[in-house]
């Protein structure tokens, strides 16, 4: 029987992605701002005739404006659909050993999915209490270490310090930092790229690029990291950055000033939601992403997401047993958080 | 040391995508007609706006359209980044037992890269001396079948009934059968995905529908052969096709007219060039695709090859001890067939 080859998996479930109407949408830690003028520009003076063609492979122009932006070397820049990509990618490429890759217990959910999928034996090291990392727990044997850094859903910060404390203790697997939400705040651990050939810092366009929708994910790392990732995207798919990504990829990179402004609006944003929530009884570990992973000091986390739906709110639930009683709650506009502030005090 | 843990391949090598003015880019079987004018519009009437947030992940618009286009139910459709996602995707998924995997020995090259790449047993089944396919060699123990129809680069088309014929006795495992160049005058398999629940049929927007630089891909298939799939795809990355691609993919799909005509008149194209071939001296299997596979009965295929490229014309050229005197030579505008039977004229 056919079904017998299958590889079954169980795949990561997205949040929700409704087209409602009015909807505040602080499900998926999307920016609420739309993307800079100039890819605006891009996107209207695209030429459909060149549809015709293969886009470049190498996505020469997009890595070219990460390299200029970022002051990375073009041949130490992998690039993908969405960082999602990027990871899968990276996991495949370099946890290819019987040693277990280690990962926190509660990150981003897709980091078992890849595991599960590419059968590479994981283990999940239990966060602390308050959801911090230790590092110290991930000086053992290990195929590779996984950190989001800030955290997903948590939030929390790692010092730069206690990162490059691991990367000096851990040379013979590769160590990939997803920073997906670096830019709300953290320092990157970029400049370590030049120290540490076995690092691979991930970032993407999703978060604070307002770009979720064009699906770029960019990846940082010594040459030789970098070769053997594009080896395997070669090897999967020559070329799966569409054309409008590319140019939008571009535009995007050209305007600083609006990056600056629009992730500085969402931090300030951030900071008022912090207080707010804290006044409406909520805690919350200390984020520095575009999300607050809150939980209500009486009220159920269930009856609150619930009342928020009726209003228009969508946030999101995560299961999972230290988990259940949190809500991750994306920042939205000053407008849209106002009105969260409003839906709680009627409910709590 | 961590490279001891990497997953070290020999990526396909994807034709030159050359950005050299005035180039007769006849190399990676590219349409020579720009997309439908809807295409255009679509374009023209993306709003960037919604760039913020991610894309439908289940790609629902394109999905419906296809299904109304192809006439399949939705649940029977699969959409990826390019038919290579696609393939990649169906690879991982259907080709996981300890058995080969058959396909041709001279055939589209990247079969025996995602072989390497998941670790996928498989044996090339020598084409025979005409470079047509005998369905009984493949009527064997086996964990998968790939047939390309029409083939690449060889340009054959195998009759429908011997497809069924293969179909019919192979029921234990999954038969992909890979119709990139199907719109060019064969019959597609489509149909037989009724009766047939391992058959899955892929296709691409690269040749036919002008729109390479897009990157998109599709499968037909039994529900069951397709949840399969979106399970696996799920698994590696939620959202892999970018707003623009839907709305462009869409669009394409409303000009069935356009369709028509671009495709007709790339056939009358390739009819007409294969006897200017014939009066030069070439020879070739008989082409149902936007390319024609030719040889020359005198003159060495690197120097014909070098000759064209002197005058900005690419077409493409394999290595492999059965096809090294071949050169593929895809269908472009009948003016640059006739700029090509120009310049053939002053080398032969």
């Amino acid at each position: 029987m056919w079904e017998d080859n299958v590889r079954r998996v169980v795949p990561y479930v997205p949040g929700e992605q409704p087209r409602v109407k009015n909807l505040i949408k602080l499900n998926t830690n999307e920016n609420p701002y739309p993307p800079s003028p100039l890819v605006y520009k891009a996107m209207r003076e695209f030429d459909c005739y060149d549809l015709k063609k293969y886009p470049d492979p190498n996505v020469g122009e997009l890595v070219k404006a990460l390299s200029e932006t970022y002051n990375v070397p073009e041949d130490q820049i992998f690039v993908g659909v969405g960082s999602d990509d990027v990871l899968a990618t990276a996991f495949l490429t370099f946890f290819n050993s019987d040693k277990p890759i280690l990962f926190p217990d509660i990150t981003y959910s897709f980091y078992d999915v890849w595991g599960e999928l590419y059968g590479i034996p994981y283990e999940q090291i239990p966060v602390k209490e308050d959801f911090s990392i230790d590092i110290n727990d991930y000086l053992k044997v290990n195929g590779g270490i996984v950190i989001a850094n800030p955290n997903a859903p948590t939030g929390l910060y790692e010092d730069l310090s206690n990162i490059e404390e691991l990367l000096k203790k851990n040379t013979d697997s590769v160590v990939i930092i997803d920073e997906a939400y670096i830019d709300f705040g953290g320092r990157s651990a970029l400049p370590l790229i030049e120290k540490y050939d076995n690092l691979l810092v991930v970032r993407t366009y999703s978060k604070s690029r307002s770009m979720a929708g064009i699906r770029i994910g960019y990846a940082f790392g010594s040459k030789k990291l970098i070769k053997y990732m594009l080896d395997v995207k070669f090897s999967v798919n020559s070329y799966t950055m569409n054309m409008p990504s590319i140019k939008a990829g571009v535009a995007s990179l050209k305007d600083p000033d609006y990056f600056k402004e629009t992730t500085e609006k969402i931090i300030s944003t951030r900071e008022w939601t912090k207080k707010e929530l804290k006044k409406r009884g909520f805690s919350f570990p200390d984020s520095m992403t575009n999300f607050i992973f809150a939980r209500h000091e009486s009220l159920e986390r269930d009856y609150i997401f619930n009342k928020l739906r009726e209003e228009n709110i969508l946030v999101r639930a995560f299961n999972g047993e230290r988990i259940k009683e949190y809500l991750r709650i994306s920042i939205g506009t000053d407008e849209e958080m106002k009105r969260v502030m409003e839906v709680l005090d009627k409910i709590v």
